[in-house]
């Protein structure tokens, strides 16, 4: 982007622009209504040359998810935030209202506390929530019938111009997507349904009304999620933000704020009015800041405080451990690794210096009553998920596991939407039970993984031991992957850090798709790897998921800018090119029209005095 | 390594040593006679903290692939080469005979090249080779029941030392290995059984005594290649030789020098000499050069003189691409890429040129009668894979398979040890059939796969690409993992890269082999994880695959020496730690002896109690 923030509050960070992709153009596309105008990217690809067909190649349109930022027509000034995309969908419903202003006590503490005014989101908007008895989750819509624009947002969305490209992949492989029903075509009736049925939620709080929707769900893309927040050790909140801008500019669908560090409130805020992506946070972590980082001084009252306060700012999905029961923590006892959940082990101590069953359980229908006032949507934390090898798959684990099973027919009552958190460190061999027992036991709602990790041993690297087992769950169904980089285990991520997680996580969740066969996921290989066969230098840089970093690569051995319309690489030099061999196969089959058992019969004589007469040279100048 | 090489001619270069990994020391097991001894490297780590139980933590022992670089008590003098370990094993066989000088044309003029004299190494040892009639392959003493001195080498290398530390990984995960057959511990008779069935290779070259033997096989640990070598465009011998130290340095179990630009015969010479770790090689690129890149030019003897040329100096096991027949060339017609592999390419072009079979398949006969004559392992090159998603699993890619199947008998009707090549690009859904067709159509010998690439889209990252589908290709039963760089379809690798490159396919293997349950691969995990539990920070950096990296992401944001030995981490900072509070479940259920039931009906009430007279504080000061 433009410029690394120095300072939010400083005229500096007025209109911020995240670099656009090279080629790339932001188009929108529209639904039904003016007001409905789905963002892609559309990237131009240049012609096939002379010797390959000279051929026209259409665009390629990828999914975007780096909102306005990237939009030559708009001006996104940080310190007012984005632009109401969804406002008059809220308020046509007339289903919620205005507040005077934030009902928490601690929102409304802070709207006022002088300390912190000098670092506080200038024009916070009054919150809305629903009117009294009214339920306005996309859940309680979709159950009535009610196709809302955020639906048809998304149908049109996950479509991704699928249709115009289809020549592209129309001989993509099949694939193998485990019990998942991926239709051709998404249309908003689908959407709807997969969320009436509670097999995909569209995380989009009232309050939130920057968002561009996306829905989480089996029969859709795989979706990833970054993770950002400041600690008590580092960060400021200049540095969230701009994680923030980085994380959805490499392709992250939705941010979760883990800040339990200082200023959380105002840090989320600024987030939040200016991210066209939905935000996730864990409330308990706000909470346990609030008791001085007591876990054993949480009380109920204190979270529900919290979480209306986060409703009524923008929030969009709560992780909430409610399945950490105090018959589970005895369980922990014998593990390697304990308890490596942070709310997990905050619930635990509560459980354990209470003697009690956790009031994140035995309030649940009270917390449902919040997120449907709000649509908040639930991500289930998975509290005793396993920190290493050694204990994945416990019974610590699927005790928790079973007990969201059960909160989630609990939440759907409440028409709440809602998805499963899961692990973790988990061997390769032991992924699959994982995501069979987690649609059997949560009635097929979204589940959203950690990874898994499949070993414990490479520090450092642990976006690849993970992605591994990322890519895998999510051939097997899982809905979003929630990255992680390079420093898991070490230390907090920093922008290249988020960077490198995003990227890999978007791998992950690409090879889940293609092994899924879902409809036109191929299309992206397909135009890289013609691109590639093609000597395409510059299309195949900006079709790739990192053009800088191809580039980069590319340029390091063979900088000048004739290498990149050269038949060659620097891997074979230019004297002999592997690739190029199989155009002159392929030119021959055309031009004679023979069929394969034909070519082998007779054209080959004739192909071979050809090649020789041609002097056999398979490397045709530019 | 002490330092870059600048010119191996120089004295400078004189004792190279490698940076031996933190807290490592080199140890050998002897064998049965003194001069079988296997290196292994052990990690020592620290005592568990006091009020973790204050336990003797003992020494981890991990597979080495460094060779003499890395122990203290040897001077390595790259400009003489390593030490002869295997020279008595081969002399006393008595099958071999010492020559006068190369046997080949184009070795001896090498030989004697005064324009190539102030970059030949220097003390080039006459050549072995089978005496008449004799066959000299590992396959051949095991199928006669022989168990060499490199078999029971390898069974000691095998177990690692697993029984001592079976304390550590007695309870590990049972795997699910899709019809492997591990035993718990590797005997000399079972390396010698899977050899001699052609399940495992030994690539040990009677001309490379610098050996220290692997094995590679299903039932073993999964291996991984790194590939280095020049091309025209770029690099020199003393880059070259970097680039193997490097690769061994991380963990590369084989070498293969691709080398396709100047000076192939000198380079070679030179990693050969200061190889401990098997090299390969593809011929047919040497050969192309000697005709001046012309595919068409190319002869069977040509192609012979370059096999015993590299066959005398050594090279451990030959890519050879005898499976690309005329036939199935006009299958690729229709490909999205065509032919990627350079040697397939090569030999697709002859055949066309020539509209004849492929002499490396007419002459395939003649080829394992050299093979057997210095124990040269076949590398059966799959010179049709796919090089792009939309090519998996293909016609002409499962034909050439099955016709490597064929060869694969004939091979071993030589008693020469053959390992298969395969894809690519396939997604991760078509994997699986890959590996089971290779099983099947090659009898188990040993598949031998580059990566493969799980998405086409992510040039810069194909590493990662790659490493999902390694990881489960490895699982599946693939025996050898050619690694990825993050260079691959865009540059040469520099260091860099082959150190990402290998770390990356050290965690694809070992994911394997902890999925296959291979036994005792999950003790480095669990003592990383017990260590990452303890808060022994130094262990954890030292027990992960790159100690570096990983002591360099924590220090980025916890440089202090201190927090090296704080009970917190980054990520939470010093007031919550997940961890600690697992601890004092522990803690409590093992002081109670309690088992879960009871802690659950009675423990809790007590625990209560106490940890509110304690001030529940978890966070213990150090």
């Amino acid at each position: 982007m433009s410029a690394v923030l120095k300072d939010l509050t400083a005229d500096a960070v007025s209109q911020v622009k995240i670099d656009p992709y090279p080629a790339s153009e932001k188009i929108y596309v529209q639904g039904s209504r003016p007001d409905i105008r789905v963002p892609m990217r559309k990237i131009t690809l240049s012609d096939t040359p002379a010797h390959f067909g000279a051929e026209k190649n259409p665009p390629l349109y990828v999914y975007d998810t780096s909102g306005p930022y990237t939009d030559p027509n708009v001006a996104v000034d940080l310190k007012k935030g984005l632009s109401w995309v969804r406002v008059n969908w809220i308020l046509e419903r007339n289903d919620t209202e205005e507040l005077e202003g934030p009902t928490s006590a601690y929102g409304h503490q802070r709207l006022h506390d002088p300390a912190t005014q000098h670092l506080r989101f200038e024009h916070i908007r009054k919150p809305r929530r629903a009117k009294a008895g009214m339920n306005v989750t996309q859940m309680h819509y979709a159950r009535k019938g009610i196709i809302t624009p955020e639906m048809e947002f998304i149908a049109i969305r996950e479509n991704q111009k699928m249709d115009a490209m289809r020549e592209l992949w129309k001989d993509q492989h099949p694939g193998e997507s485990f019990g998942a029903s991926i239709p051709d075509v998404i249309t908003p009736e689908f959407v709807c349904s997969e969320v009436a049925r509670g097999r995909a939620i569209i995380p989009a709080n009232i309050n939130h009304p920057e968002l561009e929707p996306m829905i989480i769900g089996r029969n859709f893309l795989v979706k990833i999620n970054g993770n950002l927040g400041n600690s008590a050790v580092t960060s400021s909140i200049e540095e969230e933000v701009e994680k923030m801008l980085w994380g959805i500019r490499w392709g992250g669908d939705t941010i979760m704020d883990l800040s339990t560090g200082k200023n959380i409130h105002e840090t989320r805020e600024w987030i939040l009015r200016n991210a066209p992506v939905p935000i996730g946070t864990v409330p308990i972590y706000q909470a346990l800041e609030k008791v001085n980082g007591k876990a054993e001084e949480l009380t109920w009252e204190i979270f529900r405080d919290t979480l209306i306060e986060q409703a009524e700012q923008g929030v969009d999905y709560f992780t909430i451990h409610a399945g950490v029961r105090l018959k589970y923590v005895p369980l922990t006892a014998k593990r390697m690794t304990g308890i490596v959940s942070r709310g997990g082990s905050i619930m635990a101590k509560w459980c354990l210096a209470h003697h009690t069953e956790s009031f994140l359980y035995t309030h649940f229908e009270e917390i449902c009553e919040i997120m449907k006032a709000y649509d908040v949507s639930f991500s289930l934390g998975d509290g005793l998920r396993p920190g290493s090898i050694y204990d994945a798959n416990d019974a610590a684990q699927f005790g928790e596991l079973e007990t969201l099973g059960e909160l989630t027919q609990i939440a759907w009552k409440h028409d709440v939407q809602t998805m499963i958190e899961g692990p973790g460190h988990v061997p390769l061999h032991m992924i699959k039970v994982n995501m069979e027992k987690q649609l059997k036991e949560c009635g097929e709602a979204p589940f959203y993984t950690l990874g898994p990790l499949t070993t414990d041993i490479a520090p450092g690297y642990d976006h690849i031991t993970s992605a591994i087992g990322a890519a895998n769950i999510g051939w097997y169904g899982c809905a979003m992957l929630c990255y992680v980089t390079p420093k898991e285990h070490l230390g907090l991520p920093n922008k290249q850090d988020v960077r490198e997680g995003i990227v890999t996580y978007k791998i992950a969740a690409h090879a889940a798709d293609l092994a899924k066969g879902h409809p036109g996921a191929q299309a992206r290989d397909n135009a890289m790897s013609k691109a590639r066969f093609e000597f395409r230098w510059e299309d195949q840089f900006n079709i790739g998921l990192d053009p800088e970093k191809a580039r980069e690569f590319h340029d390091e051995t063979l900088p000048k800018e004739s290498a990149k319309i050269a038949h060659f690489c620097s891997m074979c030099g230019p004297h002999f090119c592997s690739m190029k061999i199989s155009q002159d196969v392929r030119d021959y089959a055309a031009e004679k029209g023979l069929n394969e058992e034909e070519a082998l019969a007779k054209g080959m004589d004739e192909k071979s005095k050809q090649f020789l007469e041609e002097g056999a040279d398979i490397y045709h100048k530019v």
